[in-house]
Order: structure tokens, then sequence, then C-alpha cells
């Protein structure tokens, strides 16, 4: 067998046995919880991303294998037009059939299907391409398992937790520092080492003003800072949609922090309702809060290019050891020797200032399968970096993640520049 | 033992585990599922009903026993203000905690303490009154249990079936006649024998012009040709609102019909998706849609009061046999016998022309239970007769239903009167 | 000429004229302001109650005249399906042109040509009954030419004067009591002696039991009471929907009442703000805030049968003059004599508890003409006894207002009955 | 006098004079009109540019004017949170007072005392900066004024013309052919000369690759063929927002196209409806349609600095004569020697597929002005070019216009790059 047919076998294998253990622990109830549109069923994850390899894989063989149920084609498309109709997306909720076992019977009878597929003689390239992204299609997935997640059981006020608390080391404050870059004419984008996605392409120059960038995430203790200041009853600190948004969903913190009755912050995570660490990176802040944030602290946010910039210099070992599965919503402390950054990668998404546009000569693939992620390039802002909830090797520098700036139940913190 | 509290000893037994054969053969999945704010899960059922025992029987002990589970105070408060918080009534769907089998360990814990209570010394009518009420309630929510769950399962593109189809002989059809009465002064209201909910009383004289009544519903047969007359189509067969509503809403049909490639109608039952029965009654019609189709039919619809003057004097037996649970959705071949009424309870609900409000003299009771029925006589439309999915000793003459005019997920139907 | 043709050819000239009265003093751009889709514009009130007697008089001639202009059909039918297209209600404030100017040439135009019509030969009596419909009709709008206009000013933050005050004689308060009457088998709805809408017909019997009628609306002296106690924070005081309702508009007093500085209360009225007049009916309340007021205040809502069995009774003198145009929004100092009710007639609209519903045997009109009433009886709760808006002639025992139970913008009180 | 200050001068009476004949022909009825939230009264555009140099100008001065109208600062503020309260948007047409007659003597008072400060020595240029800001301000909105009153004029079904037809030579159809241009290190942004808004500044370095640019934008009849060919109807040519979009408002051509019973399509325009011009530019479309035309030609918008990059290169002669005020809505014939552009500026606002976002370095001014630009810098998309309906000496190669992707009642069109 091909290096890389052998490759992409191991971590097919690797990532579908992933995305179950997340599931562990969970009931067909809580499987089955849809607290909004946004947000889908853990159930549904697990289907949907068992129907890409159906869909892109398995069916492109020839003949064609028996569907496992016909009617999966429409359930558990997610927005593929070219595939044909979808069950309209607030309504994910309401599938209590098919139950949570057949879900897991279809998995692993794609999965025999492909571990069969794999152990085959040597597949084309084409082939191979569809279950790369198929890999990390799930690995993404596996975030949104726990960003929705997090999201459902918030919404019920037994506010349940979906792990046990881990009671982490307090980790110490690290001053914010900035560190210098020269800018220039640079290059940005996929350097072809490896897998990316479509939006990471093609490799381009431009130009950089010189720029510093903050060595370590804005805490929830620089945070507190900006809601003492009045942050969110000022709105001459806010962009003018996030002012009226702000207004109107009646914001006056980072989403899941809770004021208690006893002058204390606490917040909700996956390990259930707890105290607000101080040191932490401040999470589940909206691009509009992020840029408000920035403003009130005499910043700005930096450019997806001068990010990506500073993760080309700045060095591997500040990502979190690959393999090693992050706590979700907790803190990495991350190396804090002087002149390194901290928390640079795997704690919090960061947002950038960088509408999500296509890249010069960006081309998406043929096929339904094109519509992965061109279609999505308008009302969104790129955020970068991965957080605690990203799977540590699904963490690039070049990684593009987007969400539209009134966004708060990811993993996203913030970063400044100027 | 008083006879009175042995009786209803009896009953609240026989309707507890009614309740529960209701959910036999539903998954925990199916019993979390809300398809719509005004359609309640059936775990949210099973615990509510639970809940009015706990907290108006239970809870009014000396001392009062401790809750089951404090939360469930709030969680299972359908809509007593005087009792405290609600849980948001759209947001039912999103509890997978508690899940399926706390509910029912509340149940047994309920069920044991209520046990304990009636089998002790004679409790005071007061008491016992609060227990009759809880009896009563819970064979509403028996139906309403049905009523969900059909709309739950219909949002589900599986289409599931809650029960296996049953064939039924097919009915021959009745010819529409009708019955004339002399109205005139008429007593109205719970004539004082057997429970009655306070929206029954006080009984009360009103004058009736004297009317005719059809001895049978409307049957599927005669709706589609309301249909094939362009009833839909039509704004001067509605009212003002009903059209409004017909429009927005796309109503083209009852709810529930579906018109098929093989141009024959269809409807989802809890048996599954089946052959519209000409035969039977229309049901699932709004308020809107019965008036509009006995406009139509150059006829009108019935007061409450002309209903209840002739179920005074029609028989009893054309009600189904008590203790038989119907068929949902289904038919009850009643007497055909000529001059007697066929389907003349348990079949549909039938659309009276009388907006839900007090009887003269009316009075709630003292305290939260008094928010069960009265505040909410505004905007709603009474109906009559029960339908096949009411446990067929919770029908009486004198039963007062009520729902907006735009509600279709009821067993609801149409008696002509002129 | 006939007496009656006669009689409407004067009632029709005083009518246009009492019409173009109501419109002195605004302006082209006040003309033309509409605040809500409920509240029309006063051009198009002029406008369209020409456009009923161009319609329903004028083109059944044969050969029926030129229209003034064709576009005018689609663009002043108010609700009249059976004439054709309408524009859309919430659009009406969108049609600067035809301009005020051109709407007043339409007005002078259809009055030539029904003054030709009613002098001419004697009509014959179908066609006077239209005329006559047509007179009435249009007094129905120059009552929502106040109530609008009110609207449409209130909200302008100039909060602009319809009328320069009129510094009134304070009223002595008036002791509420009760009278008593026997109810009994009563006769209800038109007795035919001059006109009446098709919905006061036909005269029918009804059975009441005894009841009490208050001699006086309830007072703004008396309401502010109920807000002293809590009454906009007490849930159990209020219907479900009315609560909710309640809530979501954040209503915490009547409308148009405004809680100044200097710790009064002031009301915007068409003789722009003004002090808080304590001895006046309180006006502009729901019906929700109206049944929760009587709740609260130990009594309830007289039922519509109840209103008008009493207004069979109490003396006309009690009405304003005829002819008289009423001081929008001011008071009427009634008869104060022991024993005579006040302010009965011509102050405030009264909300009963009746739903605004057919009479027994009802019939609409054939045609379009027959959408006048009947079509809205659904979702309205009847007011009766006519206000300080309502042309003195207008008003009469068996007149029937409607509007839904959230509507606050007419000149709709409070009277207690138990 | 200072020369700056001299031109300053003049270029205030002359800007002043043209807002006023942009009002001419127009009833104070017509000035009222307000279609929709985003869509301003004309009146309220002559009064708010007013209250600009009253505000910003005027108050500036020591000791402070009186005010014309106290209400008016809070009235006619757009968006100064830093001024204080602002009169909802929504409400601008609810605003009968001040009459236009009052806000024209307003203007009339208002010009008096900039006559008189004009006339003045010589003013600070902290000043000067801002009268020329007020200046290019009224400008924009001299645009405003037309587009919405195009659209206020559309929602009347009479279809009023602002002005009458004018009959315009056929314009030859121009091949479409594309420049290329090599990119590299360009400099974008203003550069010094003249007034510019503060988001056109700082001029900074951009790379950029080769690209080439159309000669002429897409034309009426380009789009035709791309209707025919169900470009409405096919989701694979449409960002997933553009589609949704589209299907929720029922897009099915460009705003204000109407598709006639004659087989052929008619468009709206000021000068009332018309025939469709084949060889015109399209007009009224959105970002997203004209990003689903680029796509479905094999081609793309260009970024705003490509077209900045063109507009440096490309010969101002192309621009409309300076001080021509351009028929709204119409055509320009532009040159159409081979090799230059044509209806490059002046004709329809092209699309870029940029997001509205700060140039680096960017600073908005300091005080209430400075939320001129900035705090729009969001959901947006930059259009660049200048329209029919812009002030031609108002056109500039860096200035930045800017609309959410799916507004459409801006005279935007399509420029394809490549």
């Amino acid at each position: 067998m091909e290096p890389r047919q052998a490759a992409l076998q191991a971590a097919f294998t690797r990532t579908r046995r992933q995305s179950l253990a997340l599931a562990e622990g969970l009931s067909a109830e809580d499987c089955m919880l849809q607290s909004m549109p946004d947000a889908s069923p853990v159930k549904w994850h697990l289907a949907h991303v068992t129907w890409f390899f159906e869909t892109f894989v398995l069916a492109q063989r020839e003949p064609p294998p028996a569907p496992f149920n016909p009617a999966f084609k429409v359930l558990f498309n997610s927005y593929y037009v070219g595939v044909g109709e979808r069950h309209p997306r607030p309504e994910r909720g309401l599938l209590s059939r098919p139950s949570l076992d057949e879900v897991l019977a279809y998995r692993r009878a794609v999965d025999a299907q492909m571990a069969a597929l794999l152990a085959d003689t040597p597949l084309p390239h084409s082939l191979l391409d569809l279950i790369e992204l198929g890999i990390h299609h799930e690995q993404q997935h596996q975030e949104l398992v726990l960003t929705d997640l997090k999201h459902h059981f918030w919404r019920n006020p037994l506010r349940p937790a979906y792990r046990p608390p881990e009671p982490l080391e307090p980790a110490d404050p690290v001053p914010l520092r900035y560190q210098a870059f020269e800018g220039g004419l640079v290059e940005i984008g996929h350097d072809g080492e490896g897998f990316a996605f479509d939006n990471e392409t093609p490799r381009h120059r431009v130009f950089l003003e010189p720029f510093e960038l903050a060595c370590r995430p804005v805490s929830n203790r620089d945070y507190l800072a900006f809601i003492a200041d009045g942050g969110y009853d000022r709105p001459e600190l806010w962009l003018s949609d996030g002012w009226d948004t702000c207004q109107r969903e009646g914001w006056f913190a980072p989403l899941y922090w809770q004021f208690t009755d006893a002058d204390r912050w606490t917040v909700f995570t996956l390990h259930g309702q707890q105290p607000l660490r101080l040191n932490e990176p401040v999470c589940h802040v909206s691009y509009y809060e992020a840029e408000a944030y920035a403003r009130w602290a005499g910043a700005r946010l930096p450019t997806e290019q001068e990010w990506e910039c500073a993760a080309q210099r700045w060095p591997a070992e500040a990502a979190p050891a690959p393999g090693r599965f992050a706590d979700a919503g907790a803190y990495h402390p991350g190396p804090t020797t002087t002149g390194k950054p901290v928390h640079w990668l795997g704690d919090v998404w960061e947002w950038t200032q960088s509408a999500y546009l296509p890249y010069p000569g960006y081309r998406p693939a043929d096929g339904a399968v094109g519509e992965y992620n061109g279609k999505f390039m308008i009302n969104q802002m790129v955020l970068r970096g991965g957080s605690c909830a990203t799977p540590s090797d699904h963490i690039r520098a070049s990684y593009r993640n987007f969400f539209p700036p009134s966004a708060r139940w990811q993993f996203s913190g913030i970063r400044l520049a100027r």
C-alpha cells in the first residue's frame, strides 16, 4: 500500500474513534438536543460526518453500493445543494428517529465499507483527496460537537456538566507585551505541505506595514476592567451594528458569564458552572465585543495576514502537543519564557479584522464538494489559531475559521495588535 | 373508607396507569420531541401531571414532604403564576435532563405517596376535590399526549407510526339529516352530578330560538366537495382573519392531508401515513375552516348552548363504551338507526360558534388552582363532544373544550346547524 | 320628493360637510400621516368614504358614470374583496399622490353627482338604503379620523395639538353607585325604528340573570388607585393573553399617559399635552386592562345584553345633545341627579365581556356590501355607548362597536357590573 | 479672504442651491414619504444636512448662537451618538411637523448665518475643514434624495414620475473587452490633493497580482442572458446568504424591473415607467446578484484595490463633465474609442468584492464627527465609481461607497474582472 493511503487509513480510524469518544457519557436524549438553529444535535453531527464519507467517497465507486438508508441522503445533508434536498437546519432536533442506536449502526456500516476500501488496491489520488477531506471535515465537527453541546446544556436550568470538573493549577498572570514584526512583502496561504482546505489557497504575496502583536490573548482579568469601565454601556466604543446587537440581545458580559449573588462572576463550562478564572483567555465573545474591547484598550485586532505572518515566525512548540485532547473550555498554561508567545495556539480562536473573502485566484473544487467553503464568503469574519476544543493536529498557521460577527457560542477570544 | 375516597383511589390508579400505557413503545428520544411551542413533549406531560399532584395535593399536607427534586417546581409548572416561576414553554424540548427514566422514577415516588395518602384515614373533602381535579387534569393531558405526539412525528420526514395500522371496516356513508330542537328557556351547565371543571358552572338559564342540528359530523367526503369547489381560494367564504391566516399559512386542506402523485389524498395518522377514508369525520380543521365550510354549505356552526341542549336529549348510548380507549385518529362506527345521531361523542371535537367566556356568575376557585381555566377566557372558541383521543369517561354533555380559532392540531371537526 | 329621500338628502349634505370640518386646520402633510397599520391617514378616510358612495351608489346606476379616477377603485377600497383588489393597508401613508387637493376635488365631484341623484325622481328603496348606509359609514370614519389622528400626532415628539386647549370646569367627583336591573327574558337588537347596521339585527330574546350596573364609568382617579396598588405588576389580576401583552408592550398606564418629572401624570390629547383630569372617565384602555381593573375592583364587565337592557331603561337625556360635536377627548359633565346615570352615552366606549359574534338568525346583506360587518365576527370584543368622538346622532342603544382586546387607540373606557 | 475660504464660500452656496433644485416640483406630501426604514424623506434630508452645519460649525462658535429650534437637535440627528438622542430612523416619515415650509425657513436661517461666518475674518483651518466636510456631506445626501425618492414613488401604484421622460439616443452596444493591468506594489488611498473622507486614508501600499478589468459595466442586455439562463433559479451560482435572500425576497430580476403583459420588460425610473434600454448598464442589483452574475459569466468582481489601481491609470475624461447634473437613472454615452473604458465613472456604482474595512493605520477624527464613517466598517461591501445620481464633482478615484450586500435601491451595477 502506498504510504499516503496507509497514513489515511490510520487517520480515518483514529478520527472516527475520537468522535465516538466525544459522545461518551451522553444519553440518547442529550444527543438529540438542538438549542438554536445554528447549533446541531450531537446525533446529527455523528450522522452527518458519516454521510459525508458515504456520499462523497463510497457513492463514487462503480457500481455504487446501496445506501444504508435512502432517507439519510436528505436528513444528513447539511448544505450541499448539488447533492439534492436538505432537511431544514432548525428542525434537526426534531428527529427522534433515526435513534442514536441507528446512527451508531450507520457509523459502523460505513466504517466497515471504508475500511474495506482503504485496505484495497491502491486508490486513485482524487479519491484519497476526498477521504482526507472527510477526515478533516469530521475534525471540524468534533469541535462543533463541543461548542454546540455547551450551548444545548446551557439552556437547561439544571446546568448539566458534560465532564467532571478538573481542578487546574492557578496560572500566574502574564504581563501583556507586544512583539514587533517588520511586515513587508510576505507570502500568505497554504504552502503545500500536508492537507489544507481550498480556502487557504492559493499562496500569494501581500504587503504588510510594520505591526505589533500581543504575546498573549486578552484575559478574563483584562476583560473585567473593560466591563468595569462601562464597556457595555458606551456606544462610542462599538461599531454601529455591534451596538445595536448588544442592545437588542441585552449583552452585559461574554456568553455563559453569570453574575452571582455573592458578588462574583461564574461561567458555565463543559465541566458545569465554575468560578471565573482570571488569568485564562476571555472566551465566547463576538467580533463586536472583541472590536470594542480593542478600541477601548487603545489597540486594534490583527488582520489575518498579520496573524499568519506572525505564525510563520513564532515557534510551533507553543502549540499543544499533537494528539492531546484539550480540556474543553479550560486553559493551557503555555510557555512563559520571555519573548515567546503564550497561549498562541489551541486556547481560543482569535478574531481578526479581516472579512472572510476569497484569496486572489481562489478556485473552489469541482462538483458538490466545491460548496464546502466558497459559498460562505460573505458576512463573516476570519478567526485564527484554534481553540481548546480543536483537535490539536487540526491546527495550522494557514487555517481560516470564520463566523458572523455576532456569533458567541464558539471558543472565540481576542488578541490585540497595533 | 368513604365510598368517594375509595372511588378516587381506584380512579387514580387507573388513570396513572393509562398515562404510562400511552407512552409504551416510545423511546426516550421520542418522549423529548417538541415540534412547536404549543405542543409539549410526552416526557413533560408525564412529569407535569405528577407535579400537579405533588404541588396541589402532597405539598398541602402538614408538614409538607420533601419535594422529589426542588428544580421540578419550576421545570414542570405549566402556567400557574401563583406557584412561582415557570420554565419557558417553547423550551420544554430542550430538557434532556431529567431523563425519561428519572421522570418515571418521579411518577413512582409520587404515586407511592399518593397511595399512602389515599389509603389513610378519611381525607377532608377539600383535598379529595383536589385529587379528583388532578385525575381529570391527567386525563386532559392524555389527550394532549396524543395530539402533540402526532404533530411531533409529522415533522419528521420519516413519518413514524405510533401504533400499527388497524384495518377498519369501511363504513357506509350516512346521509346528512338534521334534527329539530324547539329551544326556549333551557338550563345549561353542569347539573352537579359527578365531577365538572369550574368553567362548566354555574348552571344557568338561556333562551334559545328553535334550531336544527346535523345528525353526524361533516365527513371527509363532504369536505372534499368544499375543496373541489375552490373553498380554499374564495375569500368571500371566510372570516377576514381566517382568510389572512389561510393565505399566510398556505392552507389548502386540513392539517396532515397530503396530495400524492397518484391523484389521491393521504393523511398522516398515529398509525402512519394512510389513505383518506371518505366516510370518516373530517378532522384537524381550524375554526376558520369549520366556519367557512358551514357558510359554503349554507348552514352555520351551532352555539355551545344549542349543542348542550341537544346533548341533554340525545341518548348516551351514542357515546363510545366507557373504558374503551379509542383508536387515535380513527373512526367509531356509531349507531346508524334512523333518527339517532351518529358519531355524536368521541369522534371529533366539534367547533361551536361560541367564544370561550365565563358563564353568568362564574367564580374560579381560590388559590393558584383558580388559574386552571378562568384566565384563558379570551381569544378562544368552544369545542364540544370529545374526540377519539379523549378518554371516554372524560366526555360529558357540559364539557367545554377551547382553542384559538387558528388551532388545527387537535382532533377537531365540524357539526352543522341551522 | 318622498320624505325619506329628502331627509337623506339633508343628512348627506350635513355629514359630508362635517367630515371636511374635521380636517380644518390640518395641512396636507398632516393628512398623510400613518402611524401604524391600524390607523389610516385622514386623506385616506376622506377619500374612502367618497369611494363608498361612488362604488356602491353611483356605479349601480345604468349606465354607470365614468369613475373619477379608475385607480381609486383599488387605492381607496378598504376591505371589500367583492369589489376587487385593495391597496395594502399598511401602505396607505405612502400615497403622496393623489394629493389632498385631488382628494378634495374627488369629494366635490362625487358630491355633485350624489346631489343630482338625490334631487332626481324618487329613488328605489334599495338605493336609498345604500345611501343611508354610506352616511352612517362616513360617520364611523369621522370618529376614526379623530382616533387615528391622535395616534399619528402622538408619535411626533413635538406633540402637535389638533385643537387649542379648552379650559373645562373641574367636575366634582361622582360617587360610584350601582343600579339594579331585574333581567329576565328581554329583547335585544334593533327594534326597526330608524337606521341600524346589519350586526344589530335580528332583534331577539335573551334571558338575563339579575344584575347591577355602575352609574358612571371608572374615572382616572379610580384607575390611579389600581395603578398604585400594583395593577400592572400583578399577573393574578389579568387574563393570560392580557398579561403577555402587557409585558411584551411594556404597558404601565393607559395609552397616552405620561409620568412627568414633577411627580404628576399628563396625557396627550387632541388639545395637546394636558394634565390628567381626575374626575374624567379613564380612556384608552384595552379590554385586557378593563377586565383586570374590574377583577381588582371586585366587579366585572357587563355583557352587551345587560348593557343594552339598561340602555332601554335609562333616559335618553343622558346622551349629548344631537348635532353637538363633542370635544375630542374631553369630558361631558352629565346629569348628576341621584339615581340617574352620568356619562352614560358619548363619553367613552365601554368594553363589554361579550365577544363580537352574530346574533341568532343574523344574515349579512347580499353582494360586496355584505362584507361590511359579518366577516369581522371573530377575535373581537363588543364596546357599547359611543364616545366623545362619536357623532352624537350616531349613538344608539343597539349599536355594537368592536375591537380586538389589545386595542387602545380608540376612546375606550370601563363601566363596571356585578 | 484666503483662497480656500473663498472657494468654500462658493461651493457652499452652489451646493445648498443644488439641494433645493432637487426638491423642485415635489409637493410637501412627496417630501414626507418614507417607504422603508433605510430610505429617508426628502424633507428630512433637507433638514439633516442643515442640522449638520448648525451642529458641527455654527454651534462651535463662542458664544454659540441660539438654535433655530431646540427640538431639531434630536429630530434631525441621523446617527451621531456623541451629539445626543436621535429620533428613530423608521419614524422619519411620521413628522408632518415641522412642515416643509418650516424646514425651508430653517435652511434659509442657517444659510444666512453661514454666509455671515464665511464672509467674516479668516476662519481657522479646523473650522474650514468642518465646513468642507459639511458640503461633501450634503452632496452625499443629494444622491440619497434621488435614490430614496425613487423607492418612495415606486411603492405608489400610480408610479409617479419625478421628472419628464427624456428621449435618449439609442446607444450602440459596446463589445465587452478586458484591459490588462500589471499590478505589483501600488499605492492606494487619497493622495492629499483636495478633499477626501477619512475612510480614504491613509494612503498605503498593497501588492496586486496581475488582473484584467472589463472596459464597460455589464449591460441590461448581458443581464437578460443571465436571467434567461435561469440565473435566479440556480443556487449553485449564488453565495449561500445570497440565495437565501433571493428566495426570501422573491427576487427574479433587478429592483424596479417589471415583466409586462406584452412580453417586454419595463423599469420604473425617476422619469416614470419606461421600456428597458438594452445597452444601458444594469442597475439596482445587490452584491449577491452582482457576484452570482460574475460567477455565471466565468469572471469575478474586482477588489477595490484593483479598481482604484485602474482608476489611477484610466483617463479622467471618461468622467462626466463637472457641474453637469446627470439624468437620474439614465445613460451616459461615454467615449467608445477602442482601448478606452466607457461608462467608467458616473453611471452606476460598481460592487467590488472588498469588504468595507479600515485601511492600515486608519484613524477616525476626534469628537462626534468621528462617527461619520468608522463605525460602519462591518457587514458592508465597497462600491466604486459614482453613479448618474452622484454630483459629478463628488466623484474621485479613491472614493469608497459602501452598502450591505442585500441593498438594491442604490444605483448599483456590475463591472467584471478576471
